[in-house]
């Protein structure tokens, strides 16, 4: 027998979905060295998710991916079709998608495949240092507690197995057939591959690889999860679902805006209209589920999900002559226990929660997930940070992730039940509570309403330490991700929204909000901080290496009160836009909230409830929340803040 | 020897720089057969033209090419610098670079060769039809007069010699040395290639082309105008000019702004603000002139420029470790006295016109040559438009050409010239003056002054056929281009440019300003129009082949000023919103004049000065510019302004 190779490496991600694909992005934006893998030989071609958050938006565009939201439809509309007395569908009202005001993005919809289609080609773009390995499958954890506290150890040991295109390709007849969705209660083909592999005279080679991190974002069925001995807690419903991808002939006057139908009696329909004329429609299968209990949905067919939409939608005509993709599923609505070993194995995206479709929300939350990991890991693993920082994934997802799943049963139950009659008709549900959940559930939904709670990366008030004055900036929630407004170039008067100021690259951001500095006394101050922040004993040379550029670890950026045109870059503090030797002055840090020639005003003080003379600095993480929130001369406090958790140098 | 191949091509471009990839991109649009070849084996790396106005960036999106935008530098701002009376340079005014309210877009910044990379991958894209050949050469051109009025006749014919890569690379000593910019009156290489390519024994092969057009895209030195015989008119002036791309290091304030600076006696300089932190400066070099008459601008060296680029700008310090490229040029201000041979062989770019840099004219001009005559060889070359079309470029682009070298001139003394000391200084220019005519060229800058007169195509006053009104649409200027402003979709709520509803794709488009489509009087009026649209004697009926789309040679776009809320699509005449027996209706003809979700109110109907219940139609041709303004009830008017030119199936 040939020897197995061993290797190393710092991070191995198991599953190339959404999860899995934002966190290869992280890493290979922090050029970690790590591997991702997947059972499947291919990426998704169609079907799956298709809903995409304003938050998911925004944290594609701190990397650069603006093809979502260019290639997407962009949902605009939500109307609600009920039944009037006659029994007869009307539409009862209508609402934007997106509240105004959230966002810079509005929802949007495309099919996952296009999303894994960005996330690859960035991957190749961003330096092509990190490739999805097909197909893999893992086989074996070893984990090694004697060297849990070392950060520069590999405790983690896994056996890879690379499968050949047989063991890869589920056999027809044992599979899924083909076009059915891959549900959450599906029974999963990953123990059929290895299985498979096992018996296989032709089975591909095995490798061993020793790693410092194991991330699981292997899906509802985690092979990850299933090592760790991790429990999914929850319920499934019986109601049985179908979903169609198709080009709808329809004189339904609202196909092409987000539609909630209740019908009198032959359940509910959801209409998402989707990119290039394709319309996804979530119907209740009324009558496959009237057999009860175990149903195979293996034997729905597209025609039996038509049928059932035709009588929702009733007296309106609905047909088609192209379908993209059709399923059947059940809703299960699970969280897991817990979403990591000793801070070394994690679980991100369908690993921790399943749920059901009809919200958009689970591509969004398991991209959120990695995303929340992928910069503590790289901080870690380049000797910036402390282990102590991997604590807080836990605890700031496992919320979610809870949260996530009291929504989807408090949305799906509303909209799976029988419209009530009226008052007296206790069994129906009321379509004002739908409405009003729905309402309540819009910030929820846009993935907005995430509120991180205390821990080290987060301070919400005067600690003692961290002096932390919330009602310096009354408006900026801390722990929530930074909202966006337009703030004007200092140097070149370009307007630009402040979230763009913040790509995800790894750095932590002090946003000095100065105050009017064409002022002399709250210039003065301004003065004292760039000296503080250019000395030897402040937070920036304290945590950044002297090869590495000023603002490689910690970054500045100024946003004034005073008019653009009161103030010259060139007299302010090198410490607000460093110098070069060779390339020159920094143009690009400080900005106005003034005017701009084009594009209005931002307000941004005005937005984020800051005093244009009292200013504030804020204190923003590597992902876009919000760390503490101090005063402009509180140098104290940043240091107490970075001393948490960063590494000296 | 062997036979010489002969071939058949519809159109045959010479030369791939901006004109010429225009022309091609447009031709793989309309599907037309065409070759574009070029006599270098490379496109053009750094350096030479880099302005791009809101014209060219809005015919650019028509495409759908949005990367000229996204990675240029926008430059929103302008600052002029004048001697004080000590002859110290002092900032004397601040002013947006772009007139706000002229388009979605502002001027910005990028060199040439990013644009043409765009170009490329966009034909690549676009179905991979066209590719550019290189190293190729015209060296014969013959013209069968017999021939020229049958459209489907190859009137010319053309004889092509591949170079070899000796061929296609002067040779050291005799060529242009390496750097140094191909001004307009650079000793051309093109004779010298013919030649080397005549003398070799390594000669590559040729090959014979008949065509039906030939356009020159081949630059100053046109061969394509050399064959025809025509002259170029105007003269050169003797100043010469420094051009530095570099990464300044400067303690100048605005040096991220574009500048124009005017020095009491050393001249003057041009500050443009370019991507990735570099910074064009155009020198005047004044030491180098004094010499007169004949310099040799190839002994010109970095050093040099920079020397005088510090005097001008001083007190404040310049350098730089980083230079990017650099030339010397002299100015010539030339026009073409005629730019096509009975409308078969067409010159357009540079062929046409030269003149100076430094209003960032020259490429945008180039290609809005070309995009104005892409579509019309296209309409003709399909069997849609008669010959007579053609007749419209020469008369429309020469008054460009000579408006623009008129703008040059004016504008070029100005900056060129010595400041006047005081009212009494007559040699001296007013610095009043040169502000004056700076504001005054931003609109002719943006490339929005461009105002086509009446001829087949554009209608701009009732001549008795087409009984064109345009008080009906008071502020649209028929003859100009469409401007645009936000409305929302019918069917989704989607706010969107109006200009987005016109890409470049060949159709002429109806925009049927229905009015309040809400009042029935007024939707009678409307669907009176969709009933005639929709007849056998209707302009679409007659111009439309039946097997193809309804909308696929004059699409009707309905622009209505009632309440979205107000109107139902499935109401509307088929017409306006064509059904499709596999695609079902089409969601994206009808739009609102209404208020949106997220993006405010367009406001079209008052922008553009049309009454909210008497409406109009505009007719817009494949360019986006304005035809003709007639009556919403006016089909006979429709029907004489296509008789004109189309040619009935």
């Amino acid at each position: 027998m040939a020897t197995t190779i061993e290797s190393e490496v710092d991070v191995v991600i198991v599953g190339a979905g959404p999860a899995g694909l934002m966190l290869a992005t992280w890493l290979s934006h922090l050029n970690v060295r790590a591997r991702i893998i997947d059972k499947r030989p291919s990426k998704i071609m169609t079907g799956q998710a298709d809903g995409f958050q304003c938050r998911t938006l925004e944290i594609l565009d701190s990397f650069g991916i603006d093809r979502v939201w260019k290639e997407s439809n962009h949902m605009l509309e939500v109307c609600f079709w009920n039944p009037d007395k006659n029994g007869v569908i009307r539409r009862t009202g209508r609402t934007p998608d997106t509240p105004s005001g959230l966002s810079r993005f509005t929802e949007c919809v495309l099919h996952q495949g296009r999303m894994e289609r960005f996330f690859l080609d960035h991957l190749k773009e961003n330096g092509d240092t990190i490739r999805v390995e097909r197909p893999i499958l893992p086989s074996e954890l070893e984990i090694d507690t004697s060297k849990l506290e070392d950060p520069t150890a590999y405790p983690i040991t896994v056996r890879l197995r690379h499968l050949t295109d047989e063991e890869a390709t589920p056999s027809q007849g044992t599979g899924i057939p083909n076009g059915l969705f891959r549900s959450n209660i599906t029974a999963d083909d990953t123990e059929d591959l290895i299985k498979s592999s096992a018996d296989s005279n032709r089975a591909g080679t095995d490798e061993i690889v020793h790693t410092k991190y194991l991330i699981g974002c292997d899906g509802a069925h985690s092979w990850v999860r299933k090592q760790l001995g991790f429990k999914m807690e929850g319920e499934h419903t019986e109601i049985i679902w179908g979903v169609l991808d198709v080009t709808p002939i329809t004189d339904f006057p609202d196909i092409r805006v987000r539609c909630l139908i209740h019908s009198a009696s032959a359940g509910s329909l959801m209409v998402i209209p989707r990119e290039n004329r394709v319309v996804r429609l979530y119907i209740q299968l009324k009558e496959v589920s009237e057999g009860g209990g175990a149903v195979d949905r293996s034997k729905v067919t597209p025609g039996q999900i038509l049928a059932a939409a035709q009588k929702i939608i009733a007296p309106y005509t609905l047909t088609y002559e192209q379908c993209d993709w059709f399923a059947a599923y059940q809703i299960a609505q699970r969280v897991a226990d817990r979403v990591d070993l000793s801070e070394r194995v994690f679980l991100a995206g369908d690993a921790v929660h399943t749920h059901s479709p009809k919200a958009g929300q689970g591509q969004n939350v398991s991209i959120q997930d990695s995303y929340n990991l992928g910069w503590k890991i790289g901080l870690v693993v380049r000797g910036q940070a402390t282990l102590e920082i991997l604590k807080t994934y836990a605890a700031e997802r496992l919320q979610v992730a809870k949260d996530l799943i009291a929504f989807d049963r408090k949305f799906s139950k509303l909209f799976s039940g029988r419209p009530a009659k009226d008052v007296s008709d206790e069994t129906g549900i009321s379509l004002d509570e739908f409405r009003k959940v729905f309402h309540q559930g819009a910030v929820f939904a846009a993935g907005l309403s995430v509120d991180y709670g205390p821990n080290i990366l987060v301070v919400k008030e005067d600690d003692g330490s961290v002096r932390c004055v919330p009602s310096l900036a009354s408006k900026v929630p801390i722990g929530m991700r930074l909202a966006s407004h337009k703030v004007v170039n200092q140097a070149d008067a370009l307007p630009i929204e402040l979230q763009r100021l913040l790509p995800s690259d790894g750095r932590f951001r002090l946003i000095v909000f100065a105050g009017d500095i064409s002022n002399p006394g709250i210039r003065a101050r301004y003065d004292r901080l760039g000296v503080y922040l250019s000395s030897q004993a402040g937070v920036i040379s304290t945590y950044t290496p002297q090869t590495a550029a000023r603002d490689s670890v910690i970054e500045v950026l100024t946003v004034h009160s005073a008019k653009r045109h009161h103030v010259e870059l060139q007299g302010l503090p090198e410490a607000f836009h460093p110098f070069d030797r060779t390339r020159g002055w920094d143009y690009w840090k400080v900005y106005a909230d003034d005017e701009s020639y084009h594009e209005g005003h931002g307000r941004v003080y005005e937005n984020f409830g800051i005093d244009r003379d009292e200013g504030c600095i804020v204190v923003v993480r590597p992902d876009g929340y919000v760390a503490a929130v101090v005063k402009v001369d509180d140098t104290r406090s940043l240091e107490a803040y970075f001393a948490r958790f960063m590494i000296r140098v």
